[in-house]
């Protein structure tokens, strides 16, 4: 068996809320080590064209109310649906997760992160939100955003972005099993399975 | 609780194989009613957008290995990805899936139309393959094609795709349990626990 699962994720997918919440638990429950590593599925989606949610309102709809009924499922906390839809515009909020990889402190930031949009429905890619969530977390706004927008960091974004393209990856979450891929939060269980036994 | 639920799909839609072989079992199992609904996804496709697949390969190939996995688990057979997608140009397959419903042998029709894809390899909507579908399950396949281009059969495969629109469905297979509406074979579990529990 492998003894870790790759989790790629963009901070700003919607079903992504679920499986930050999710799966630290249920890997560590199968002695799975889970790695964290935000890349841009925007630049993905661009470039194969993959829209799905965008002028479609009836699948939007139902997207909010399918997190809502599985939030509830796995007692995972759910307020409404964000007014804040798509966010992180710059995607600075995910080149500090990926500075928070690199650091290790990448699991406590995408999910104070995400608390603050579907909880507190804030956009935490706007500084003063991104802020307030650094501080809570005890790391220093300036520094952080400072280094999220250096080349170390945006380098490692885009390479990550490059390894996530590679493995044929198109939607966050995708949890990988060295090349075996696994789209979607439903899907965690049975990439956990697959881990565990190949 | 209620003791049905609306299984709406498309003849033609992939991940709907599954369920084909799924959900009658599964339904059995707990005292739930399936209603077997053919409706036409691509016309909602087409009204809302909605281009999951096409010029999208990474995603395409994705399915294909995703379903293969499901399958496994389902003990359901599988082959390899059909070259025959999308099929049923003319949604002849799906008109007569609608008589079929009309008339009580939905089920086993439509199980037989997707063996012959999955399994066989071949396009049931064309007529040659859809004659032998009718033939193998005692239906008189000229009798049969001639009434689903009639009129009645025609009005019927409209209302139903009324009916899903009208639901907010935008995709096959959808479950509905009254308006509570649930996407995707992945979904039939939860779908069949709400039926029992509200």
């Amino acid at each position: 068996m492998r003894n870790h699962l790759d989790f790629f994720y963009f901070l700003g997918s919607t079903y992504t809320y679920l499986a930050v919440n999710r799966a630290e638990d249920i890997a560590a429950r199968h002695n799975v080590i889970l790695r964290w590593r935000p890349f841009s599925v925007r630049t993905l989606m661009r470039e194969q064209n993959n829209i799905p949610f965008a002028n479609k309102p009836a699948k939007l709809k139902y997207m909010w109310r399918d997190i809502e009924r599985r939030a509830l499922r796995h007692g995972v906390p759910f307020k409404a649906a964000s007014s804040h839809y798509p966010i992180d515009a710059d995607e600075l909020a995910n080149r500090v997760a990926t500075l928070a990889a690199m650091e290790g402190w990448c699991p406590v930031f995408t999910q104070a992160a995400y608390a603050t949009w579907f909880l507190e429905n804030k956009d935490p890619g706007e500084i003063e939100n991104l802020s307030a969530i650094l501080l809570r977390i005890g790391q220093d706004p300036a520094a952080v955003i400072a280094r999220a927008n250096g080349d170390a960091v945006r380098g490692k974004y885009v390479s990550e972005t490059g390894e996530a393209r590679k493995l044929g990856i198109f939607g966050s979450p995708t949890f990988a099993c060295g090349t075996e891929i696994f789209w979607g939060d439903d899907r965690l269980e049975e990439a956990i399975e697959w881990c565990t036994s190949h």
